[in-house]
């Protein structure tokens, strides 16, 4: 069989970019060893939305008397019911992306894709059967997998990544959490709401550690409200799952320590999908995990693009997508922009939610600009009052020499659907004089966004 | 005693303009006849908010089973507590205005404030004592307050205005609702997720009728959903309080009917407070209860301003708070931006969300533009999938001859936050294309703003 483009991985980049093509004209393949969809829809960000909105709803329900709601008897999560909910998520979701391959004709064929010498694609599906598929563009979207550590080989049961988190339907009494991004941040944060002793361990000095310091401040102090342990600059050396706990060994500034929890959960990062993906039979350039491609996504052998997890820049779902976008439209005769990768938001959906986009306070100083910071809080604001979730606070920071917006961060309830007024800004140039200007809907808490803009200008009014 | 400015009425056009008064220099004094803050702050946006909190958490319990979570026992309102909370949320907000006034040093009068024919601000309180204040500039920012019909006469028990709806702390059996603008919209929302037979009428064929029609409908099918009944094209003609019940007469296209209900609520619009001003003594130009001014608020007799209800456009917090800022920065010497009244958001915060801003696509059509219409349902979104809120849409009409943003209608969870990215991108100019090109969030609802750009210029992936 012969295509005009083969896509390798059904993820938020390899879907997207079948689709795309097709829409435009293709004739489109894709090529998927597992679930349609991949990681995100499936074993990343849909489901753990939907455990982190049943934590969300419980925790309503445990306070609800702070709303005037009484509630005679007994709350409680049915941890079976709850994962229940997210398989069936993420299942819905998978079989919308079933439709759409379907509605736009995109072939899919089920299997391990790789790339041959003669630049055909060789699909071995679960039978062992090998087929070769001949395109005129090949397209890796091959994503990640869970990263692991020699110190925290995954064992499924007692030391697990997020595959294993995703699907436990009973709650450890006590868990420890290795890594402090947003993986391991919203599982540290959804097992604790959900009632689990969490100890969450992070490496570096502050948790989500990409993001701003003031963030990541923010965030401890709400993890240790719902009593959760947090330890920084401290890593796990060695775990003991011989006997019916697991014997943490922590090497911390203070020297080591011990902690014993049922369950380890290891969130310490993804790595790439390259092996076996046939790149040095065609040499195509790659480094660190990272396939090297131009800006339209072709790598060094013409007419084999790269796009997602497996090219620079961060592993998020909609950089993926948005590269699927550029890469298909480019090739089929288009004229996208090119991706600024300066400004790609990012997200972590506990409570409160954090999302941040652009340079942090630090960063921005470090890379030589003088700075105009502002910083609202969410305990001046009426609908966060009305709300009843006060924590958090919006920061912006802009160039003082032309007013440009060089980072957004944000703290607190909804922010992950505010950000992108930050990003879409930043994109049209927007100056800070701009966003004061700008009229934002009473009572939101998108009003923070210029307030702290006003702050950073020394205009604020309600501070 | 002699200040640079008096501000008449302390809302949300007031006491902004008062602070930031303060802030470029000015001695500056606010006359408040009943609660700082105003109505929004006090009868308005703030406590409503809480209100609504108050029953979406309800509404998340008794649907808990939905999102995995166990209740033993039963669930329901307490409606003193819920009251309580909203009272104090309001409570919270004003004396955080009345720290602010403190803090920037603006004195606060009580009474109620009125111009002299010698340009000075009398003020009489609550004993009656008439005191005269000097200032070289007033700004009036008296607001607005229930709107009464004839055959509505309101009596504060059977017949009752949004004040006292917001103090109701025992449901009735049965309300009937007269208007579905945001107020009415709100209150029949609320107290139908509370368990109240709701019954709304509306004299105009679409509920929320200054929305997009296919916002209405769409909100028209949530309400029926809580088993609400909506009546448009109705009018209540005579209510009947003399029984036990109120005997609703209301006229339809069909004919007379007749509805019982224990009390009406009567959300008809909201009528300027221009009585006794003052304003007849000098002569300042007034028509249909809105005082005429400049494109600084400046009233047709020098140093005299006004801002808020009282003047032209909607009758919005927001847009009262950002004409206070216009209005006092010029006449301190800036050089602000005029507003501009084509992009005010306008909110209802019902489940779903409604936000809006610009031209709906038959105002635009009317308005002779050729448009380019978009429109995303959350149905086909992952993040309102995993939330259990799949209700709604994003709608976007565009300028087919310049990709111009005409305008934008948002249904669903929390899309009162994502409003102002769209009211940023108009003020910015952004076209179509642009928003298409940004890089909006996964999973986030946010998404669902590109993929209906996308969808008005026939290039969605996702449906």
């Amino acid at each position: 069989m012969k295509y005009d483009v083969i896509v390798i991985g059904s993820g938020p980049g390899g879907y997207v970019a079948a689709i795309r093509a097709s829409q435009l004209g293709k004739k489109v393949a894709v090529v998927e060893k597992a679930e349609i969809g991949g990681i995100c829809l499936n074993w990343g960000c849909i489901p753990t939305k939907a455990l982190l909105k049943s934590a969300a709803v419980y925790t309503y329900m445990k306070h609800a008397e702070n709303y005037g709601i009484t509630v005679e008897g007994t709350v409680k999560p049915d941890m079976e019911a709850v994962v229940k909910r997210s398989r069936g998520v993420a299942e819905t979701m998978s079989k919308g992306v079933q439709y759409l391959l379907n509605k736009y004709k995109v072939d899919v064929i089920a299997g391990f894709g790789s790339l041959t010498a003669d630049k055909k694609v060789k699909v071995v599906d679960a039978q062992g059967v090998e087929t070769e598929y001949e395109a005129e563009r090949i397209v890796l979207a091959t994503g990640s997998r869970v990263r692991q550590l020699p110190s925290l080989p995954i064992d499924g049961k007692k030391i697990i990544g997020y595959r294993q988190a995703l699907v436990l339907d009973k709650l450890p009494e006590n868990m420890v959490v290795v890594g402090s991004g947003a993986i391991g941040s919203e599982f540290a944060f959804f097992f604790a709401s959900m009632g689990v002793n969490v100890t969450l361990i992070e490496f570096l000095p502050n948790i989500l550690p990409v993001e701003d310091e003031d963030v990541s401040k923010q965030i401890e102090r709400c993890f240790r409200k719902l009593k959760m342990t947090v330890m920084t600059e401290a890593s796990v050396t060695n775990v003991d799952t011989t006997g019916e706990k697991c014997i943490c060994t922590v090497s911390t500034k203070k020297g080591e320590k011990t902690i014993e929890a049922d369950i380890v959960l290891s969130a310490v990062g993804v790595q790439t999908n390259l092996d076996n993906l046939g790149l040095e039979t065609l040499g195509i350039k790659n480094e660190r995990g990272k396939i090297e491609v131009n800006e339209w996504y072709e790598t060094n052998v013409p007419g084999i693009y790269a796009i997602g997890d497996i090219v620079h820049g961060p592993a998020l779902a909609h950089k993926a997508s948005h590269e699927a976008l550029i890469c298909v439209e480019k090739f089929c005769g288009g004229n996208p922009k090119p991706l600024n990768y300066n400004n790609i938001p990012g997200c972590t959906y506990i409570t409160p939610e954090v999302a941040s986009v652009g340079l942090s306070e630090a960063k921005a100083v470090a890379a030589g600009y003088e700075v105009k910071v502002g910083k609202f809080p969410f305990t001046a604001s009426g609908k966060a009052t009305a709300s009843g979730n006060k924590d958090g606070f919006i920061k912006v920071v802009f160039n003082a020499a032309d007013g440009k917006w060089l980072g957004a961060h944000l703290v607190g309830d909804n922010v992950t659907e505010m950000v992108a007024t930050a990003v879409l800004a930043r994109e049209l140039g927007a100056t800070g004089r701009e966003i004061i200007e700008n009229i934002f809907p009473h009572p939101t808490m998108s009003e923070a966004i210029m307030e702290a803009a006003a702050a950073a200008y020394g205009e604020v009014v309600h501070l």
